[in-house]
């Protein structure tokens, strides 16, 4: 086993222990004599597991019971379709906070089906702050608000929960899902595509309001429509079962860490020593406003962009992967979701401080 | 290693070889120090198995090149809704074969978009037979139409392609796609849920001729648009990289085997042999009509069917497992897919002998 720091955007890093009962499933499962890819999603052993992995699910995030989880395909791009047309009416005004490339995207798709307010938009600041929710031009009558938490591109991460009254409050949770606890009851859809604090790409977990479910328009297909997902335990048709598997995995990890209030804080020191090595240093900046820095992609820039083959070339060398920023914005990002270990940090603030050495 | 013969109807048994390729690839993938499920869907070595897998799909099946091949989610179900909002325009008319379970939930999904026009019902034969071609009564002026080559659940499949002449022909290959060579210029689409002859499920294989990339109605989710797969390479958003990289393994064995033309002619072996026992028997029946049962699915019946419960218990004791049929249709079925081997036909065939026998 040779492992590098993996500090990838997505599909992302899973934790080592996992990877490892993955591999010793294989290819008897639980003394079954297949893999866990090979049975029925309808037999009692993968249903138990599914139970499991969606209660794990639940017990980490606290979800209270009037709240359905569904575990879907087609990521957070097929949910930038799924909510509107489950919670809208056809000429609907529907509010949008605008962060970032992925909120973009969700407004994109939101238009086909919608009136859209922009109520907030930060890209004026090239997407490095989050527009204080005082200054939001928000409907009246919007039949939700749409924001995402954290925006990977940039790395520019909501630090609080916006306060929309009894406008049900959606969040494409893909990037910060499971980084650190939160309070379930004030929202009405909460989405993610597995492949960053989840698991394998491939699944999507959606949690959704009970009360929001019978809101689907008529007329669309039948999988996309969230109250099919939640009357047949996401079974209707068969399910990414591997992946459901896998994500059950990370869940148990993380509640053996000690759940969601343990991950916060190693999470927020990590975040903290990385950014603390960037703006200590002269040679590294990252332009995101200090109360809205992602703890999950940590971007920054060398002084000297020339500099930035050079830097992913020996930092590659040196075991730490996958730190090219998004190719829209350009310099470093570094991923550093649950899987990615505080050593991976530790490596990459030494590594920095080298390079500089070397080259400042 | 201790494995059994599978029989599972889907997800169902990957061949022993991919297994332990995929075992070995965990956690140090191809010298990156990363497993599959860890990279980004963009990086060149993601990109590279991407490729091949295609490549090696298309070698095996020999598809043209004025035909796109899609890799996808959300199954054969969510193809029900796809073919009809890329296929056809509001109010047109769509030609429907129903010889079972699968093609009657095709026909229901598109009863939402179009006029259903059911030419062929095999319904009143219990789905034990296919309509012949010249009984169906087909539309003047049918956007396409659509049939099952393989049914499961009955385990009836067809011996011939339809004739539907400049008419696209649709068809869900789902559990039939890879066992025998077929004629891809004579089909518009294909689709293929991958839980059955191709990897993991999660992943939905389309190949689509290119004219009719072109008609896809406006307003509908961008990922269910083909062409939105077609103009991206299926990258437009994040793919389901570990199933991807599965079904590239499998393709990878199937042409080491020998391509389809061998595997036709192993799993046309492997049918008639069971059948055979079947029909030999007088204490097992198949009700399906010689001419279209399935070289998949190999459904049977107990003369007493108090004996099910035994005969389940005792052949999984044996190492045979997931003979149980469809709970719609009760009895055993023995799914027979590529990866199911031989071997495994002659311990059912051997075990099926001995509790005759024991309870004849």
């Amino acid at each position: 086993m040779s492992r590098v720091f993996n500090f990838s955007a997505g599909p992302a890093a899973l934790p080592d222990a996992v990877l490892e009962r993955v591999r010793d499933d294989i290819p008897d499962w639980n003394g079954t004599g297949m893999s866990v890819m090979e049975i029925s999603h309808r037999s009692k052993d993968f249903m138990a597991v599914a139970a499991k992995a969606e209660q794990d699910f639940r017990d980490l995030l606290a979800i209270p019971g009037d709240y359905s989880v569904l575990f879907a395909q087609g990521g957070a791009t097929l949910q930038f379709a799924m909510v509107p047309l489950n919670l809208s009416a056809k000429g609907d005004t529907v509010d949008y906070i605008l962060t970032g490339t992925w909120s973009k995207k969700a407004i994109s798709e939101a238009e086909t089906y919608c009136k859209v307010n922009v109520a907030a938009d930060a890209s004026d600041n090239n997407f490095t702050d989050i527009p204080p929710e005082d200054t939001w031009r928000r409907s009246d009558d919007a039949a939700y608000l749409h924001y995402t938490p954290n925006e990977t591109i940039a790395g520019v991460e909501f630090q609080f929960v916006p306060d929309v009254g009894s406008t049900p409050l959606v969040a494409d949770m893909s990037s910060t899902i499971l980084s650190r606890p939160i309070d379930v009851s004030q929202f009405g859809v909460i989405y993610a595509g597995a492949q960053k604090n989840i698991g394998p790409a491939g699944l999507t977990l959606v949690i959704v309001r009970k009360d929001l479910l019978s809101r689907a328009r008529a007329s669309i297909p039948k999988l996309l429509n969230y109250s099919v997902y939640a009357e047949s335990d996401s079974m209707s048709n068969t399910p990414p079962v591997f992946a459901w598997y896998v994500a059950g995995l990370v869940f148990e990890y993380l509640k053996e860490q000690g759940g969601l209030t343990a991950m916060a804080k190693i999470n927020e020191r990590k975040a903290a020593k990385l950014y603390a090595a960037i703006d200590g240093s002269g040679f590294y900046s990252n332009p995101v406003a200090k109360d809205c820095r992602s703890w999950m992609n940590v971007t920054f820039i060398l002084k000297d962009a020339s500099l930035d083959a050079k830097f992913l070339t020996e930092s590659k060398a040196a075991g730490l992967t996958n730190l090219k920023g998004h190719r829209s914005v350009g310099g470093m990002r570094a991923s550093i979701y649950n899987a990615v270990p505080e050593a991976a940090i530790d490596a990459l603030v030494e590594f920095m401080h080298d390079f500089e050495q070397a080259n400042g």
